[in-house]
C-alpha cells in the first residue's frame, strides 16, 4: 500500500461495483478522465488536461486505461499496475478517442462520463461514439456517497485534525491583526496538525462575516467583532476536513447572542434529524424551520450542507428539492448560517456520518459562540 | 486597474472581438464557464465547480454573466462591474441553464463552449439548448494566441524572473542532496524572484532525466549526474514562465557531451525556423531533422513545444500535423529533448515570441550544458 492510497483490493472491488452499476443502468460503460472519480476508482491523482487520459470501464469485459505515453510513468503511482488493467498508450498524432471507442467494445451506444470531463474531450468523444454521453454521476453516486470503513476512518482523522486547529484559533484572533494575518496562522496550523495541504480558509470579521463566501482581507479585527472561521483541507489519503465555528472578540451584544442561540438550535435540530430513511431536504428543513420560527428565515441564504470525501463538495447535497433518502455511510456537512449584510454573520458547521440510527459528528468542538477575551 | 488584471478597456476590446468572431463563425454565441477563457475575457479568477457561473456572449446583443448569488461578491474582483455587464444571479433550486438559454436569445441553435466546461454543465446545457455545442476553441484561438503588447510585456517579465532562478540553480545542485531538496530551494527562489506561485518543478537526475514528466524524488545527486531542471510559474497578472536547462554535476563524459551538442543545435535550428508564415509543424521538423541526422530521432519522444500565456499549455502546439501558420504575437516553448531510458536525459527550453521577421526569446540563459564543479 502506497501512502497516498488504499490497498489494491479496495480499488478492485470499486471497479467491479462500478461496472455492475453501469450494466444495471443499461450503459455500454463508463469513461473516466482525471478527477475525483478516477482517484476513487484506481487511486490515480493524474491531472492531465489537453492530452486524453481515460479509464474505460465497459459494463462487461475488462477495463482499459488509455494514456499518453508521456504519462505512463506517473501511472505507477496509482493502483493501475497492481490491478493489472490493460494499458493502451498513445503518442501525439494518434486518435485517443478511437482507442476509447475500441476499449468500450460494441453494443449499446450509451456511455456515461465523469462529471468533470472537459468539453475538450467530451465533444470529440461524442463524435467518435456517435452519441452524446450521459453523466456517470447517477451510476457512481451511490458508490461515492456510501463511505466504506477505510473512508470513514479517514474522515474522522481529518475531522480531529481540523478540531485541533479550531482549538488554536482564539490565540490568533487579536484586535489590530488583519484577517489575512489570522489566515496565515491558520494555514500553518492546518498543515502542522497533519493535513497534506490547505484547501480553503475563510476569516470573515464584522460585516465580512455576512458574505458566506468571503475569504479574507486586510480588514483589522476590533473588539466587538463577530468572526466566522470556516477551514479545511485534505488529510492523507486525501479525505477532507471542513468545519466552521464563529468567534466573538469580547462579549457579544444581546441581540447577537440571541440570534446566535437560535442558529445553534437550528444546527442541533438538523443534526438530530439525520438518520437512514430521512431525506436530504428534511434535514435542510429541520434547520430552516427553527430559524423561520424566530423570524430568521431570510437570513439563511444557502443550503444546509454538502457531501464530503475526496472532494470538499460532493453528493449528497442537503438542500430543498433533494428527496434522496439518507443511508448509513453517507458523510456531509450540516452548516446553517445567518447573515446580516453590512453588519455581521455566523455559521456553525460539523461533518456528520450517517449511522444505523442517527449521526456521528466527526467534529466535536463546542458549538457555542466562542468568546475571545480582550 | 486591480493588481491582478489589465485595465478594463483591454477586456472590453476582447469581448467585442470574441463576439465578432462568433458572428463570423455563424454561432448564436459563446458560453464560457470559469477557466482561462473567462479570465482572458473578463479578468475573473472564479473557480466554481458544481454551481454554474457562465459568461454568455451572444454573437449580437449584450453579454450577460449568469452567477450563483453566493458568488456575486467575488465578481467584484473581476472587470465585470466596470464593464457594466448584465448580471443574472440565481439561487439553489433555480435552473441556471435556462438563464443561459435566455441570455443567448433565439436564432441559430449552435453555441460554442469553453474547452474546460465540465460535462456536469455541458450535458444539461445541451439539453436546454436542444443542440450539442461545439468547442469555442476555434473562435477564441486566434484571440488567445496572438498576444497583445500588455501580454508580451507580462511574458517577458515572467521569463526574466525564471532566468534569475536558473542562474541560482547551480548553487542548489550538490552531491548528496536529494532532488526534493533541490526542488524545495527552487520553489523558494521562484517566489522570491517575483512569481505569484510555483506551477511546476521537474528535477530529473541521472536515469530520472530520461522520463520527460518525472517531477522529483528522494534520489540523491552524485558526481557524474546529468540533471534536467524544468521550472515555471505565473507572474502577475497571471502569465507563465517555463524554462528548462540541463546541468552536469562535474564534467560530462564524451558521449553525453556529443549528444548534448546535437540537442543544442536542434533547439537553435527550431528557434531559427520561427517566423510569420512558417507552420507549427515546420518548427517541430526543424528540431527533429537535426536529431535524426545524428541518429537521435528515437530519443526525442515528445512534441517540440506548446503555446503559453495565462495557461502553461495552450495553442499553438508545435507538433507534427499542425499546419497552422505562425503569426507575429504568438508565444510558445521550443523544447526538444533527448531521453535514454535507465541512463540520462536532456532538454533545452526557451519561450519565444513570434516577431515580424523571426523570434524573440524571453529566456536568455546560456544554452550549453551547465557544468557544476564538484
Amino acid at each position: 500500500m502506497s501512502a497516498g492510497r488504499f490497498p489494491t483490493d479496495v480499488y478492485a472491488s470499486r471497479l467491479r461495483a462500478a461496472a455492475a452499476a453501469a450494466a444495471d443502468a443499461g450503459l455500454a460503460g463508463l469513461v473516466i478522465t482525471p478527477g475525483y472519480d478516477l482517484r476513487y476508482l484506481v487511486g490515480s491523482r493524474a491531472q492531465t488536461f489537453e492530452r486524453l487520459t481515460a479509464l474505460v470501464l465497459p459494463a462487461s469485459g475488462d477495463p482499459t486505461i488509455v494514456v499518453p505515453r508521456l504519462e505512463l510513468a506517473a501511472l505507477k503511482e496509482s493502483a493501475v499496475p497492481e490491478l493489472g488493467l490493460a494499458v493502451r498508450d498513445w503518442v501525439d498524432g494518434d486518435d485517443p478517442y478511437a482507442l476509447v471507442g475500441q476499449a468500450l467494445g460494441g453494443g449499446t451506444p450509451t456511455t456515461a462520463v465523469t462529471d468533470s470531463m472537459p468539453a475538450l474531450h467530451l465533444l470529440p468523444l461524442a463524435d467518435v461514439l456517435g452519441a452524446v454521453p450521459v453523466l456517470a454521476t447517477d451510476v457512481l453516486r451511490r458508490l461515492r456517497m456510501i463511505k466504506d470503513a477505510a473512508e470513514i476512518d479517514a474522515l474522522r482523522k481529518a475531522g480531529a485534525a481540523i478540531d485541533r486547529v479550531h482549538a488554536r484559533v482564539p490565540d490568533f484572533l487579536r484586535p489590530g491583526r488583519t484577517e489575512a494575518d489570522v489566515a496565515a496562522d491558520i494555514a500553518e496550523a492546518i498543515v502542522a496538525e497533519g493535513h497534506s495541504e490547505v484547501a480553503f480558509i475563510i476569516v470573515g470579521s464584522g460585516p465580512h462575516g455576512a458574505d458566506p463566501h468571503h475569504e479574507c482581507s486586510d480588514r483589522e479585527l476590533r473588539a466587538g467583532d463577530v468572526v466566522v472561521v470556516d477551514i479545511g483541507g485534505p488529510y492523507e489519503p486525501g479525505y477532507n476536513s471542513d468545519s466552521t465555528r464563529t468567534y466573538s472578540i469580547g462579549e457579544p451584544d444581546r441581540e447577537v447572542a440571541r440570534r446566535y442561540a437560535v442558529l445553534q438550535r437550528a444546527q442541533q435540530a438538523a443534526v438530530a434529524a439525520v438518520k437512514p430513511g430521512v431525506t436530504a431536504e428534511q434535514v435542510d428543513a429541520a434547520a430552516r424551520d427553527v430559524l423561520a420560527a424566530e423570524g430568521l428565515a431570510e437570513a439563511f441564504v444557502h443550503r444546509t450542507g454538502h457531501g464530503i470525501g475526496l472532494s470538499v463538495h460532493e453528493e449528497p447535497y442537503i438542500v430543498a428539492g433533494n428527496a434522496l433518502p439518507l443511508e448509513a455511510g453517507m458523510a456531509f456537512s450540516v452548516e446553517p448560517g445567518i447573515y446580516f449584510p453590512g453588519e455581521w454573520g455566523a455559521r456553525i458547521e460539523d461533518i456528520v456520518i450517517v449511522t444505523a440510527d442517527g449521526a456521528e459528528a466527526v467534529n466535536t468542538r463546542p458549538h457555542e459562540l466562542v468568546v475571545v477575551p480582550v
